[in-house]
């Protein structure tokens, strides 16, 4: 009986993964990957697979979501198996459930973590972990929600910030823009009258968070809408409360206007 | 004039780096480090220097917080330097100051990413990290406060999971425990009596993420306080409302008891 070791690879590219990761897709017999949970723009299947000299095994929604990942819980009954996910592996609950799957089933599991969007949005947002509150993905429109718009109520209610992640196809190489996540919560805002995401309220959009070279955008939603932040990934930060540290870090990394000081409590 | 790329070192030893922070350190003219916000139990000094093929210069807490970091920023006028930071690099406020500080004095800074315990506890907890509120550390007691416990009570009130960070001081080797964590917030139990950490309460107690070995139990704190998790560093999750999914990933990846069914809603 052998084991599978989700190992993350990380944000953007190819180099992305850790040594510890490199260390275990060395030692395993079989190697699967997913690649649609997130977007690594830069990374290249080809150069990866040369990189780790090993056979690498596309793994698709289907196979984890309708067939619970039977594929690679049998290859792992037969020997060591590496998962490569985008990010760190066990944040997309879909790796969870095959976790818990290949566990029932006795086969063995363990984490490689890698690093995520989450702590990486953070970390270029400037502003501090321990003020955000719950996070949320903005959906698609024809998957209306208003649960982001709510989400991001009920965290500016209690002063925190709020990480949203936007929503992607991977098959369709559909990725959300952050113009048209500002656009779907202004027509909640229309509708629900909560002064919540209005033309005038402050947020941050981070573009292509891990790689060389970022876009970290603070302004007014009225301007934020028309800056161009280039290539997906994309994602928002809608601040609470601030302090003064963080207006400062807004101003100077990421261009706000000196007004947000205003927000300081 | 230089740059300053701060770059992340993962979890828990020296295999923890990714490869675009590798390429960032061979280009470097400056390499420093900091090894006191985060414990790296199984981190060499003197391997990694031998890794990277670099002098390593230490940074110590005093040379950031009261020197504003001068030393490095008055190298990186100079050339390029990296600045190795545990996790992921910009989450701890300390290193934030320091990267405003450099861009005011005209040092263009860049981040690499590393693995964050923010994210690898919650996937090694197997709950659901859009659930996950306000997240807190519980400080030592001869600073005493009663935040953490008001910040569970409040993301519990909301439904939501709490990560709490267990307090250190690397100067004296010191790393909160999870029985000693338990112990304080009981105390605040005593004392605001909300019914919000008794002995009944679940938790999930998490040791040595990112390690090859690390501890995850769920339990009920009257068992957790006298479980023994091994060697530091420690941290505590409390779960909210529990999806099914969650549940099920308590009691198979976690060990819980099979009544916390009981939390899902």
């Amino acid at each position: 009986m052998g084991e599978i070791v989700f190992v993350g690879l990380g944000l953007h590219d190819d180099l992305g993964i850790n040594l510890r990761g490199l260390e275990e897709i060395r030692k395993a017999n079989y190697v699967f990957i997913e690649l649609y949970t997130s977007l690594l723009p830069g990374f290249s299947f080809k150069r990866f697979e040369g990189l780790c000299a090993k056979k690498l095994r596309m793994v698709s929604r289907k196979m984890l979501e309708e067939e619970n990942g039977n594929a690679i819980i049998e290859a792992a009954e037969k020997g060591k198996v590496v998962f490569l996910v985008p990010g760190d592996p066990l944040i997309a609950t879909t790796h969870v459930a095959l976790r818990i799957e290949a566990e029932k089933r006795g086969v063995k599991t363990r984490i490689v973590h890698g690093t995520s969007i989450l702590s990486a949005a953070i970390g270029l947002s400037g502003l501090h972990n321990y003020k955000f509150g719950k996070s949320v993905t903005i959906p698609f429109p024809e998957n209306p929600s208003e649960t982001p718009y709510n989400v991001i109520s009920q965290n500016r209610r209690l002063g925190l910030h709020t990480l949203c992640l936007l929503d992607i196809n991977a098959q369709e190489k559909r990725y959300m823009k952050i113009s048209e996540a500002l656009h779907i919560l202004l027509k909640n805002e229309e509708k629900l009258k909560k002064q919540i995401v209005t033309s005038e309220t402050l947020a941050v959009g981070i573009a292509r968070a891990g790689s060389s070279n970022p876009t970290v955008k603070a302004d007014r939603i009225k301007e934020l809408a028309r800056y161009d932040f280039g290539d997906p990934p994309h994602m928002l930060v809608f601040p609470g409360e601030l302090h003064f540290m963080e207006a400062e870090a807004l101003i100077v990394l990421a261009g706000a206007p000196e007004d947000v000081r205003r927000h300081v409590v």
